[in-house]
C-alpha cells in the first residue's frame, strides 16, 4: 500500500439537464473514477434543470482535472465549476486586525486616540516596562519568516509563504488566546533579518521564527536570543525537540526503559535533528548516534559544517564509526528528520528489544507505518492519519503563552524541558498504549498544563519579570 | 478665557462610612473643587459603609490629585482608589489579531494549515499576483511610525507610540473595514528604515507612515515609493493637506470667492506646511506665500534647509519679503501649522474681505478662536471642542480603502484631489455654513464617498491593477 497525501476537497457545481440524467448517474460516474463524494447541496431547480453542489474527496488536482472532463463529456451533465475547498477558506487571507473596544463617539475617539491617547504614551516614554501594560506587547507575537525552508517546498519566497505564517498566527489564537501577526521578510540577508527583527520587536512580546532555511536560522535565532529581551523561539527547531522529547518520554515509560539509559540514533543532522539531540542531551539522554549522509558523525574526522563538528564532540560517546547499519545495532530508539526510504526492515531487526522509531519525514516518514508494525513496538511520524502524530501545534502556544505570563525575557531549555514534560504528563501512565503516547492537538489540557509548567520554570530560573497585575494605573 | 486640554475623566473608588457622611456631601466637596461629576455606581453595601466609584471630569493629572486628597483627609470618606479612564481602556492594549475561520476540528487544520495550505502556497509561488486573493495583503495596511515626532510629544520613542499607533490601526478598521498593524521602529536612520519597510512589505498591501519627524519623513517617503509597488503615505503630511483642501474648499465656496484666485499666507513650513502647499498648488492654487521664523520665503535669498528653497521657488509670486505682518496683507487665506499665539488680531484686520483662518496648531491654535471671532467670517481648528475640525480621520480609512479596492500601486496627486472634493462634497452647497464646512469624522457617507473616489481616480489615471473578481481558484 501506497502512503498519499491527504485527499484534495472539491466542490463540483452540476446543471443536470432533468430529461436526460439523475443524480444517481453522477455518483456512479464519479464513484467509477474514484471520487469519494462527501455532501451533495441542492443550489437551484428548474423546469428543465437543477443546479448541484457535489463535493467530493479526489487524490490529486490533475484527478480532480479528469473527473471534471468526464462528467462535462456526458450528455446532460454541464460542469459550471470546480472549487477548491481550501482555497476557498484562503480567499482574503486568514486573519483579521480587531479594535477591542468600538469608537463610537468623540468621547471614545478622544480617548483611544488624540488628545487623551498622549497621556499613555508619556506614562511609557516615563516607564518604558508599562508597555506592557498599556499596549498589545503583552499578548502579542510576530512570526517571522524569510520564506525559505517553506513546508517541504523550500525557498518559495515571502509572499508565498504567508499562508502558512497566517495559518500558524490563527493557530497561536485559536490554541492559546495570543494576538500573533505574520511578518514575512523579502530578504535572506542574516544581517538584515537580525536587524529587522531587532527594529520591529518594540510590538511584540515574543518572536517565534519560522521555516528559516538552515544554517542561517541558527546564527538568527542565536544573534536575536542575545540581543533582545523578549523570547526568540524557532519552532521548526524547538517545537519539534520539545514534541519529541514528549512522546519519548511517554513511549519509554510504556515499554519500562529509562530514557536516561537508551541508545538513540538520530538520522538527519539539520536544524531539527540538532535541536533535538540538544534537548535529549538536556533531558540527560547519553548514548546519541547522529546520522548523515556521509554517516555516523564521530571525532576521528573533521566536518566542513561546524555543526556537525560540535555534534561529534558532544555524542557518540562510543565513537563508532560507518553507517547506520552499524549505528542501529543494538539501538532503544530511532529518530527521523530526514527523508523516505531511509530505515529498512532489517535495521529494525537489529535494533533491542521493544523498538521505538519516531519516523518523522514529512509528508512521507522514513518507513512506512504498515511496512514497520511487525517490528516495533511504539511507531510515530508527522502525520495526522496514523496515530501518534509529532505535532508542534502541542508546544508553541502553550511555550508562548507560559513565557507572555511571566513576561520571561528569554525561552530558556528549563521551560522547553518543563513543556515537554507537561505535554507528556496530560496522557496518564494507566492510559498510555503502543497507540496513544502523544496526546491530541485539540486536547485543550495540553495548553493550559504547558503554560503553566513553562511560567513555573521561568520564575523558577529567574528570567520572569512580571511582578503583581496593577490595574489602578493613576 | 483659557483655551483648555479636553478634560481627564477620572473613577474614584469611595468608601463612604454611612454614619458619618452622605453623597451629597462628596458631591459638595467635589464641586466646591472645581471637578465635574458625571456618572455615580454603587459597588457594595454594607451596615456601616456604602463603596461607590464617582466618575469625574477633571483638568489635569494634579487637579485629580488634589481632590483625591480632599476627599481623603474628610472623616468618614476613604479613596480607595482612583482610575483613569483612558489607561483602563489601554490595558493590555487595543489590538486583537483574530482568525476569520475557527479551526475546531483536523479538517479544519488541514485546510487552513500543514498539509493542505502547502498548495496555497505553491500557487502564489506560481503566480505572485494570487498573495491579493489567498492572503491578508488584499486588505491590510502597516502603521510604520519611529516615534521621533508623536502627536506635539517629540521623540518619544518606539515603546511610547505604540498607543498612537495602536488607535490609529483602530480607526482603520471601525472607520474602513481595513486591517491595519502597528510597526514601530527601534531605529532612527532612514536608510534602515526604507530597507525594514521594503522588506516587510510582503504582508501589507499598503504603508502608512506616521509621526516620523521632519526632514527625514521626506526622504523615508520619497523613496518608499519609488521602490514598493504599494500604496505609500506619509499621513501627518498628505493627510492633512487632503483634509485642508476640502476645508478651504467648501469655505472659499460659502464665502463666493474661487479657491483658486486667492491669497494664501501658510505659517510653519515643515512636513505638514509643504504638503498643504503642494496640495493647494495642486488645486490650482497660484498665490501661495510660506511663512517661517526667518520670515516670508523668497527668491533673494538661499536658505539651509533645501525644500524652503524648492518653496521659494514655487510659490510667492510676487516675491513678497518681509514677515507675516507683510505677508498677511490682503491675504483671503491663513493657514497655521506653526503654534500658538502666532496670529494677531492686526493681522486678522490687514486681511482681505470674509476672512478664512485655518489655525491647526495642536492642541493651541494659532488664535484663539474667541479671539479671533469678531474678525473672521470662516474659522477651522485642529480641536474638537470647537467647530470645523480639520482631522486627518476624514481622510485616511477612505484614501487606503480606494486605493486597496483598485489595487492602486501608488497614491497620487489626482487620487489625493479627488478625496479632497469628495470629503468637501459631503456637505451639500445649501447646508455650508460659517460653522460647518467640514464633515464630522462620524458621517458615515465619507468613507464611501472618499474611497469610491479615489478608486476611480486610480483607474483614471492607470495605476489601478485589480481587474475582474476571481471566485473560482482551481
Amino acid at each position: 500500500m501506497e502512503v498519499r497525501s491527504p485527499g484534495i476537497s472539491l466542490i463540483y457545481r452540476l446543471e443536470l439537464a432533468n430529461s436526460v440524467t439523475t443524480f444517481a448517474k453522477v455518483a456512479s460516474l464519479v464513484g467509477v473514477a474514484g471520487g469519494d463524494i462527501n455532501a451533495v447541496d441542492v443550489i437551484r431547480v428548474s423546469k428543465d434543470v437543477v443546479v448541484r453542489d457535489v463535493t467530493v474527496t479526489v487524490e490529486s488536482r490533475e484527478h480532480g482535472k479528469r473527473i471534471s472532463d468526464m462528467l462535462n463529456s456526458e450528455p446532460g451533465i454541464h460542469v459550471v465549476a470546480v472549487s477548491d475547498r481550501t482555497f476557498l477558506v484562503h480567499l482574503g487571507g486568514k486573519l483579521e486586525v480587531t479594535p477591542k473596544i468600538q469608537v463610537k463617539n468623540r468621547d471614545d475617539l478622544s480617548r483611544v486616540y488624540t488628545p487623551h491617547v498622549a497621556r499613555v504614551c508619556e506614562a511609557i516614554h516615563e516607564d518604558p516596562s508599562k508597555a506592557y501594560q498599556l499596549t498589545i506587547k503583552r499578548n502579542t507575537v510576530a512570526v517571522v519568516s524569510d520564506g525559505t525552508a517553506v513546508l517541504g517546498l523550500g525557498d518559495i519566497g515571502p509572499h508565498a509563504a504567508m499562508p502558512v505564517m497566517e495559518g500558524k498566527a490563527m493557530l497561536f489564537k485559536q490554541f492559546a488566546g495570543i494576538d500573533a501577526f505574520p511578518i514575512c521578510l523579502d530578504t535572506k540577508d542574516t544581517d538584515e533579518i537580525v536587524r529587522i527583527v531587532k527594529s520591529i520587536a518594540p510590538a511584540f512580546g515574543g518572536i517565534n521564527l519560522e521555516d528559516i532555511g538552515s544554517p542561517r536560522c541558527f546564527e538568527i535565532e542565536e544573534r536575536l536570543r542575545e540581543e533582545l529581551d523578549i523570547p526568540v523561539f524557532h519552532d521548526d527547531q524547538h517545537g519539534t525537540a520539545v514534541v519529541l522529547l514528549a512522546g519519548l518520554l511517554n513511549a519509554t515509560k510504556l515499554v519500562g526503559k529509562r530514557l536516561q539509559d537508551c541508545k538513540v540514533v538520530i538520522v538527519g543532522i539539520g536544524a531539527a535533528g540538532v535541536a533535538c539531540t540538544k534537548m535529549l542531551l538536556a533531558a540527560g539522554v547519553k548514548n546519541i548516534l547522529g546520522v548523515t549522509l556521509d554517516g555516523v558523525l564521530h571525532r576521528n574526522q573533521t566536518y566542513d559544517n561546524a555543526t556537525w563538528n560540535w555534534y561529534a564532540e558532544n555524542t557518540n560517546p562510543h565513537n563508532v564509526t560507518g553507517t547506520l547499519d552499524e549505528a542501529i545495532d543494538g539501538a532503544d530508539i530511532f529518530i527521523g528528520v530526514s527523508g523516505p526510504g531511509v530505515l529498512k526492515v532489517e535495521h529494525l531487526k537489529k535494533m533491542a528489544n521493544d523498538p521505538i522509531v519516531f519516523a518523522m519525514a514529512n509528508p512521507t516518514p522514513e518507513i512506512k507505518p504498515e511496512e514497520a508494525a511487525p517490528y516495533v513496538r511504539v511507531m510515530a511520524t508527522g502525520r495526522s492519519d496514523y496515530p501518534n502524530q509529532i505535532n508542534n501545534v502541542l508546544c508553541f502556544p502553550g511555550m508562548f503563552k507560559g513565557a507572555l505570563k511571566a513576561r520571561a525575557r528569554t525561552i530558556n531549555e528549563e521551560m522547553k524541558l518543563a513543556a515537554a514534560y507537561a505535554i507528556a504528563s496530560v496522557i496518564k501512565e494507566e492510559e498510555l498504549t503502543e497507540d496513544y503516547i502523544i496526546p491530541s492537538v485539540f486536547n485543550q489540557a495540553v495548553v493550559k498544563q504547558v503554560s503553566d509548567a513553562v511560567a513555573k520554570a521561568a520564575y523558577d530560573t529567574g528570567v520572569a519579570r512580571r511582578e503583581v497585575i496593577h490595574t489602578d494605573n493613576y
